[in-house]
């Protein structure tokens, strides 16, 4: 039988990057912690119905979608929002708002594999459900700015933008919603062109190619300069004032924004006000992004409720602490091999091992019945800290033999203070 | 548009339940640490023919199976060892032996819902691969007895047995492998009528039969007579002796088992050796089991390599802790709302949010623009513990208000001295 590989664009965590990537998922829930985000769970597998209500054409088509053998039509999640919103709407209907929560797990897109970019890949997700206050949306960016700290970066920028914006100036020029969905569906794509196709009126046009072009180095003085540029627009200022307010509250809490983009989409159309990414100079794609939906609780059958959230890509943060090199190794303790000298010795050997373990050391247990030299090459490649040795003589006397690995010394010591010589 | 519930057999957990599975996690991964075992990050979906080489016709029928984009037959795992014998046989196939990996994460089968019994659920898988000694069948139960009294478990039982004393009389009785298979997993049902039509010698039926039907106090004593009875059958004797070495090496290191049952079969069909369970009292499916699989890993298209390990059902254990009342909260830092008097002080008080936040303290955000009397109800309701008001006269002299939502008491301190006193 030939042997066998991971589907593709889905790949294994070999020990190294696994622990780097559970080390991020503990900081996202420390996070969680700080910000007062509480965790839920929901299933991998949901309702194609749920998953496509509100995904956007482009995700929608590539989702992992199947019949179960109850002839339901289900798919993989893309994303956690849909199963929010469902628990919104549902459950935790009627839990005093704001409604925050954390989500952490595996998400899949058939997406075409790239560096960072897998078809099953991990994200933090985190939403405030029930405010329409501009704190909220300050606060998601800067949770935001928290992980990517706690994980370790340390060279990493924001972008931000605000769909109202946009949405404010089509829907004073009459755009329906789904062609609004289709415009910024090409923006995000920056197919300037393609979506100006899409768009009738000239005036509209001229106003959104000249919003794509403002620039400045400094984030205030694009929000000022896009809030004059579309005084027309009733809708589109009023957008602007909220941007305006939300980058005050963030960068005077400590999180600089670098960069505003006045013709910045977001691939998912629920969005309705501030929207935002993060990225590393030496990747291309975003860490983490999100931003306001207040119609999508609504589309989901509840109440008429405003939220914000993000979510964070978790095995992009692993990759990115690798590249800036700052990725945090979490061993701590020292590294035991136990070693019976004979066949008659396991038994005292095992025990051993179960007291240093009781004290919280980790032990490797020598379970391939090897010479003892061999055993100890092993433990040297391996780059273990001690050999625990149990011979029958020493035994006898209550001790042990420990070889401390790297000094290539060893001594004999009783049982009782093993746990303590080992930790110090 | 009605609202949405989860897929039939799949559950959302609460923020309650979701913290005690992942309180149960972080033990797995602790136990795993203690006894030197890596953790590999492996994909939800693996190819079909992976999955389906040797899971045993019952789960096989029983899989999320369903075509990929890209046309390939595709499955979600059913359990872990499939993929920890991919990457034993590819990617890791060089590391030294013994190669002992954790995988955790959720698994998929379409099983009737039960209580304990989802379609979705999490398993810590722990495998030994390299060594077919005893001592490495006693590490897998013992971690197991590890893990339980770390979760919080004190009340449960091992059921212990051997596949290699079944197989050893069937094969003496030339009963091909495809047929063993089917026999033992009639027995691991207790259909042991349906099992025995499928076996044509009389002498082995009451072999059999005798076997099933020993049932002592002890432990020892059942495998003792085990050995007695079977001493026709070569391979079956020595199978009983090895669960006799593995049985001592386990209850002398402090893990007693109480039930071995010489009938027990387990559902998979690639067990070769020693097999066991984990029970509580209160439920009736096992909350962890495993055993040893010598043949699996050349079926994977790898050298014969001998194998074993054990998977353990993470959110029956949580069920357990709930049920046994052990359940622990791993809450310890206070609470805290943090709320400006008026919308001029959000910054200000967004700001001493992030101070906190960055002395480790949880900290909400007043997101709802509420007036202090509910947002001060609110926090009451919710249980929180300190209330920060930040008001203009207090600010001004670099102080807030605290107040002791307990006590309901009020003082006015430094914003230098917050984040010590709400600590205290």
């Amino acid at each position: 039988m030939p042997t066998f590989q991971p589907v593709r664009g889905m790949r294994d965590l070999l020990p190294e990057e696994a622990e780097t990537l559970t080390y991020v998922i503990a900081k996202a829930r420390e996070t969680a912690e700080l910000y007062g985000y509480k965790e839920v769970i929901t299933p991998v597998v949901e309702p194609y119905e749920l998953l496509s209500a509100k995904a956007g054409e482009e995700i929608r088509q590539r989702m992992f979608t199947f019949k179960d053998l109850g002839n339901r039509t289900v798919a993989l999640r893309p994303e956690f929002t849909s199963s929010i919103a469902r628990l919104a709407t549902t459950t935790l209907k009627n839990e005093p708002k704001p409604l925050r929560t954390l989500s952490v797990g595996s998400v899949y897109r058939y997406d075409e594999p790239q560096r960072g970019r897998y078809r099953e890949f991990w994200q933090s997700d985190f939403e405030v459900i029930g405010s329409n206050k501009p704190e909220a949306d300050a606060e998601i960016v800067l949770l935001t700015n928290s992980l990517m700290k706690a994980a370790g970066l340390r060279n990493y920028v924001f972008k931000i933008g605000h769909i109202g914006v946009i949405r404010g100036i089509l829907s004073q020029e009459n755009v329906d919603d789904k062609l609004q969905n289709a415009i910024l569906q090409r923006m995000d794509k920056k197919e300037y062109n393609e979506a100006f196709k899409l768009i009738t009126s000239e005036k509209c046009r001229t106003t959104l190619q000249g919003l794509i072009e403002l620039k400045s180095s400094k984030a205030f003085e694009t929000v000022e300069k896009m809030k004059a540029y579309v005084k027309d627009y009733d809708e589109a200022e009023a957008a602007a004032d909220n941007l305006l307010e939300i980058l005050k509250l963030v960068t005077e809490s400590g999180c600089p924004i670098e960069t505003v983009e006045p013709g910045f989409g977001r691939g998912l159309e629920y969005y309705t006000g501030m929207i935002f990414e993060v990225y590393i100079p030496e990747l291309d794609i975003a860490l983490g992004g999100g931003g306001r939906y207040d119609r999508l609780i609504e589309v989901f059958g509840g109440e008429p409720t405003p939220a914000t959230g993000v979510a964070h890509g978790l095995d992009r943060i692993a990759l990115a602490t690798k590249m800036q090199k700052t990725a945090v190794s979490t061993r701590r303790e020292k590294r035991v091999l136990v070693i019976p000298v004979k066949e008659e010795l396991k038994v005292a050997a095992l025990r051993i091992s179960q007291t240093l373990r009781e004290a919280g050391i980790p032990v490797e247990f020598e379970v391939m019945g090897r010479k003892m030299t061999k055993a100890l090459e092993d433990a040297d490649r391996r780059q273990m800290d001690y050999a625990v040795i149990v011979g029958e003589k020493e035994l006898k006397e209550g001790a042990v033999v420990v070889r401390d690995l790297a000094k290539r010394e060893q001594t004999v010591i009783a049982i009782r203070k093993l746990a303590e010589k080992i930790r110090n």
